[in-house]
């Protein structure tokens, strides 16, 4: 019989995109939906990024290097080394996206049936890949009790297994905000040379980070051959639809698999390698990104402080990207709670989109009370959307109150 | 130990790859070389493609929906409608670059330790990504003498097991312009309703087709549920580095798993989308492909009779995209005559680079005495080319000869 692989049969669907269908009615039907859910800056990229696009100097838009232009490398070489990251254009591939790099560095560490540790709750696609790579995510549960910081090192020792290659997170993370401290990166560094896992961190948010601080794992010299850093320019510049980032290591077969891995598909793409060289060429880059930082921190502790006021919300501070992950005691399905505030419900023609909170776990039923809020609207939005989720939550619950009366 | 994946550890770097530090050193010792390995096209990308970029009213550059903007699936639906192919924007998924694509079309079809069919010689970035996805690629072997054209069906039905899921190839081809006969793809269709096989085809050079017709796998009906069409801009409009392309199919399990596929991936970059949009929007554009069309077949004319006085060369002439196949009875290594021409051989001072032929096959030893030659140089260039290509081989040969009687 015809019929399309095992590997993408068993892909899920996001439950975003089984939403957006309502949401998209709700519109039609004259609601304001306040976007909660969304993944991506609401802020203008900026212009020396639009204008080195604009003025690239193309006749002939020819494919560039597979591992991309000279000068993007370069210029990504100097970005690091103003964190003190000393890095050669050799050790460094430009990639289509941080989504190339997370499966370039899953390709390069795992075999069909080998094993990845990743913390739950987790970006859904890390899993995504996995699967269609036939890798088997082993998820490293954390809680929001803890801010999502990582559990004892004893716990996460027990989970690997003689198919285990590495260890794979954001830091800062979606969906949760944690930062890791250096400390718990050095207790992962302890089991990764132990066990010889590789360790793949995604570090988008790297700036976004308002208390504590970002470690990058390429500052751990114990794990010179086994960092592997997956970045992307989306997040800090508010590009993400330039499609670039890149990958990094000092390991020379992770990078001579990438440079092959690169190969086989050609190259990234050309105009956004020349609006990101503008870009690192402006000598007040770094001021662009900490007036978008200073907004989103700003937000965050808007969007936190009015959390804090709705009855049966648990939540924790988190450090940085632009996520709160929050608990409602009194729900118990959050993707029908999701569905209701699109379907049902309205404060003075006003809802809110969140985003469940299972789709982000991979063990089974966790999740279920819990959803994952972005602040990428104006504070007065945030704070508007936040009334608006209470009454939607009190309605909610009131409506399953009846629905359970009238059963009995 | 701490070791890279066996799938990218087996990845092959590419003969090119080796043989480019060559070129670089030919060119700073100040040789001219004219560059017969290059897959990409020379000529300006068009201009209305160019402005739509720069005028694309973008303010925040976000992410595009996973499957495209709904303007570029849209105008890809009217640019298949007028070679009389019926879409719905529903069957069509905007990729980055037809390297994603057949990428996309692998992962639907295959699992791991599945076979896939390919003619060769072949484009080798098929067989890297199958490496990379657990699939295993068997050849259809294809002579020279026949124009690269298929061998009968039953040799290859005797190719099937139990493990095949589809056949996937270029159409025109690349490596060796084989533009296939409505007859041929009958017969594949044939086999693939019979044994419930996906046909990819892979068809970037659809107007490059200078003899017979360019039939797209989606105009036979009786492969309304296997075939999957594989497309990029990347040749038709010069405009490689805008990584875009599309896959198309009616079956709706496909196009469901490459949605799935797609959302992993979040989206094609946003910026070509826009360059592509205004390219179809110009009532013009069938005009714009057709001269640059007009000019490659001229090319391959010239390129093809040139090649037609070099003693000991078996070649037939191509009936599209922009290669010549060519043997070379006379060396037995094309790779060591390639690296020969960049390090010790000049014909005052200019010398040819070609692209070794072992590289276009799965079967061991063929294509070593074959090499691809692309037409994307101006016709007097190619005719100087060949010239020079002519003493080159010939130069090789003589040392040779003296070198075996040193031996002696």
């Amino acid at each position: 019989m015809l019929s399309v692989s095992n590997r993408t049969a068993q892909l899920e669907g996001s439950p975003i995109r089984r939403l957006a269908p309502l949401a998209v009615a709700a519109k039609k039907a004259g609601k304001t939906v306040y976007h909660l859910n969304i993944g991506q800056p609401d802020i203008p990229t900026p212009r020396s990024f639009m204008d080195g696009v604009k003025d690239a100097p193309i006749d002939v838009l020819s494919y560039s290097p597979s591992r991309g232009i000279a000068e993007t490398r370069e210029a990504f070489v100097r970005y690091y080394a103003s964190f003190g990251i000393d890095l050669d254009p050799e050790e460094l591939s430009v990639t289509i996206g941080g989504s190339e790099g997370f499966t370039f560095a899953i390709q390069t560490a795992c075999n069909p049936g080998d094993e990845i540790l990743i913390p739950e709750p987790f970006y859904p696609n890390y899993k995504g890949q996995a699967l269609v790579h036939g890798v088997k995510v082993v998820p490293i549960t954390t809680r929001i009790e803890d801010g999502f910081h990582l559990p004892p090192i004893e716990g996460i020792e027990r989970l690997i297994t003689d198919r285990t290659r590495a260890i794979l997170f954001s830091n800062p993370a979606n969906p949760t905000g944690v930062a890791y401290r250096r400390e718990e990166l050095e207790g992962l560094a302890k089991l990764a040379t132990e066990h010889d896992l590789f360790v793949i961190s995604d570090e988008p948010y790297r700036e976004l980070t308002y208390d504590g601080e970002a470690v990058s794992i390429l500052s751990l010299p114990e794990l010179r051959e086994h960092a592997i850093l997956v970045d992307s320019i989306s997040k800090r510049i508010s590009a993400c639809g330039a499609r670039l980032g890149c990958i990094a290591s000092r390991n020379k077969d992770v990078i001579s698999a990438i440079d092959k891995l690169s190969q086989i598909r050609l190259s990234p793409p050309t105009f956004s390698q020349y609006g990101l060289i503008a870009f690192l060429r402006d000598p007040g880059y770094k001021e662009t990104i900490g007036r978008m930082v200073a907004k989103f921190r700003s937000r965050r502790d808007t969007l936190f402080d009015a959390l804090g006021t709705i009855p049966g919300a648990v939540l924790r501070k988190p450090e940085g990207a632009f996520y709160i992950f929050v608990k409602f005691t009194q729900i118990d399905d959050s993707e029908a709670f999701a569905r209701f505030m699109l379907t049902d419900f309205d404060m003075d023609g006003e809802t809110v989109m969140v985003a469940p909170g299972a789709g982000f776990y991979a063990t089974e039923g966790k999740g279920s009370n819990e959803v994952r809020l972005a602040y990428v609207l104006e504070e007065e939005k945030l704070i508007r959307a936040v009334s608006v989720l209470r009454a939607g939550l009190e309605a909610y619950v009131n409506r399953r109150a009846e629905a359970t009366v009238e059963i009995r």
